[in-house]
């Protein structure tokens, strides 16, 4: 790795908290939360907002078929593709002030310090906010970035219904946000993106920074089982066919399977409801959640063939029915190596502890992996906390992952320069 | 056992139906059910039927203070206690036709089938309904049967609040089902009820007759298991104090618990709720019921023990803190013996098939048994169904179960009048 240009340049962290705090004003809940749910007026506003800063930067400012907003900052070379970070703005009905936003302004902060160092790159530099990356309004998450790496059609996007009865298309159109620009979108040289962790790891260990490897693979299935009501005194236990029991065992199935594969599977049943969820019915239908994550694609394969086993197993001892719905499923996503080892040893160049580490939650990058070499930073979140009002990073770990970002992004200008020189060199 | 009396004599099964038909009217609700909560209006107009086929019957009719009614008609000893049958005809909110209504009305059938044949007995014959058996609009159940064995006060039955803001005393007075008589009530000879089995038993047997040994002890307990609120995908396993896991453990070593004691332990989580129950959250908070009951008070004791044990344990394992309350504690009640015997051997000379078994459900007869030698008469139900609409009872095993009723009544008041005239001799 060459030595590291500007190397003594920082981000300006007040500035950056400042733009924090004020997006945090708009659809600001009690607790000190936000509430902008995709394409409602809050989004709108928030949206707003983002834009007139970019434009108070002198970016161009795109908007897409979806609402994906990138604004982008010239370079000197223009045959160069753009170096792209960002995330998202939208939220949860109760989120917090860091989640997605945090990547989006620190992009705009590390424009605003290279241009106040007077610093222009070789390729262009680009900002975006992707639509709707929480689905907590229309699914599926990450719809905008999905669709602006190709991986959705822009008309399946507009069609698709909100919790609310809305229409994805005529929400996009009432806020304004319908733009121009066609989808897929360009694709980027390279994309980076700053993102709290939303889990305990980095905290848990003392750490300041995340270098992501990549994004666990996902699967969600609904669950229903039906057996029989009794009477929970009059009903031999022979004689039972227990929706409540093989619910349970399920449960606790998941988390066995979960220990024998280890590594970094994990399991969640979050959500489990007994019908008629009486004391003393045995209850005759049981409906329930299975989350399996792993960064381990042929690992998580063999979880799931585990689980549909078990699903037949407990089906079978306990005379009831199992129905199994998949309502999620995206395969493991892996970063860049270039792109992990960059940031790795950018965070450690500027002197803050770091490790790599896959994530949970499913991100934008994941989407933009599709079409360009990506990858994320992360930070530290307080206690783990994400989508909720206490969500919380402390200052100087935003300040140190931006600052890791903007000398990512530096270094992949420099090494992606010279890369694209030598393809030109070869084209010649 | 002296040689039967009466042995030839029926009882007139059509005549009973159509009194069960017609009461089934009161209150009817769609699918063949009834809805005659306690001290309704619904509940008003069945017991004023009954009461006037009481004194249709010529009985005299008894209200007490807390609307317990019973209708005896004389015997030819004045010096001895009433024989009495009986059950209740308050229903749960989707109740059947025959849960207590049969015990009742199959009691006004002994009386005028014995009428009918000129025979008066020794004892005084007494057919009672009790006030609140089902609980479901008071608690606690078996109210009216547990105030006139002297279980509970008067005052505090009348103070009872009602689950739709109402107090006992005020719908009885406004029903107009506050008698006259105190509470606790006479003392009978003997109590002998019949009823349906509410379970699954005797009809997967083949049986017709039960001959109920007893009722379970019961104990009810409320579970609140704290963890903390996650995400499912950020956050590693061993990092995680998951309620759902731990309710789900929990539930599963009930069962573990029920199968170790064996013999009539049964265990039920008939409810399990999640907080927030959402697919892609370590669950925060969860609430569970166990349901335990053994006719053996000792074993029951134990299977306690080894839920709390089971709760510390877990608690400690998975990080997370659990409360329990008590919400239902009730001893096994043990039959008379001569009465069991007098049921098995009154159903076998009649030519029933009939086994001894003990009753999962409360029952009047359970606080009958606080004052006098009780006993119960089960009949089958139809897939085990009570407490829904589609509780049924062939009519075949009806007549076979009043039939039962007659004559172990009229075996009583034989050896009753035997064991009197003994004492009287005694006494002399």
């Amino acid at each position: 790795m060459p030595a590291r240009q500007h190397a003594s340049l920082r981000v300006d962290a007040p500035r950056l908290l400042e733009r924090l705090r004020a997006l945090a004003e708009v659809g600001a809940i009690d607790g000190g939360g936000v509430c902008r749910l995709a394409l409602t007026d809050e989004d709108r506003d928030g949206r707003d907002l983002v834009v007139s800063w970019m434009q108070d930067l002198g970016l161009e400012v795109r908007i897409d078929a979806v609402g994906n907003v990138v604004g982008e900052r010239a370079g000197r070379n223009p045959a160069l593709g753009a170096l792209m970070t960002g995330s998202h703005i939208d939220t949860v009905r109760t989120g917090g002030r860091y989640d997605g936003n945090l990547g989006v302004l620190a992009g705009l902060e590390v424009i605003e310090t290279l241009a106040g160092a007077g610093i222009t790159t070789e390729h262009p530099l680009a900002v975006a906010f992707f639509t709707d990356e929480e689905g907590a309004r229309f699914h599926p998450d990450m719809l905008g970035s999905l669709v602006y790496a190709g991986g959705m059609s822009v008309e399946a996007a507009l069609d698709q219904p909100g919790i609310d009865g809305t229409r994805f298309g005529d929400e996009l159109e009432r806020i304004g946000y319908a733009g121009p620009h066609p989808c897929p979108g360009l694709a980027p040289a390279a994309f980076v993106e700053l993102h709290i962790e939303q889990g305990p790891v980095l905290e848990a260990e003392g750490l300041t920074i995340g270098a992501v490897t990549g994004v666990q693979g996902i699967c969600w299935q609904e669950v229903t089982i039906t057996g029989q009501s009794n009477h929970a005194g009059t009903t031999p236990m022979a004689m039972r066919r227990d929706a409540g029991y093989a619910a349970a065992r399920l449960a606790v199935t998941v988390r066995e399977i979960v220990d024998a594969i280890g590594g970094n599977q994990v399991g969640t049943v979050g959500s489990l409801r007994l019908h008629p969820d009486l004391v003393n019915v045995v209850a005759a239908r049981a409906t329930l959640t299975v989350d399996l994550r792993n960064t381990d694609g042929p690992a998580l394969r063999e979880a799931r063939r585990r689980f549909d086993e078990a699903v037949h197993t407990i089906a079978a001892e306990e005379g009831v029915r199992i129905e199994t719905r998949v309502t999620a499923d995206f395969d493991p996503v892996d970063f860049d190596p270039s792109i992990i080892g960059l940031v790795e040893a950018t965070a450690t160049e500027l002197g803050h502890s770091v490790r790599r580490m896959p994530s949970g939650a499913g991100h934008d990058a994941q989407m933009l992996a599709r079409m360009c070499p990506s990858g994320m930073v992360f930070v530290p979140s307080v206690k783990g906390l994400s989508h909720n009002v206490a969500e919380h990073t402390d200052a100087a770990d935003i300040e140190a992952g931006t600052n890791v970002l903007l000398h990512t992004l530096l270094a992949l200008d420099a090494l992606g320069t010279h890369d694209a020189h030598d393809a030109h060199g070869e084209q010649e």
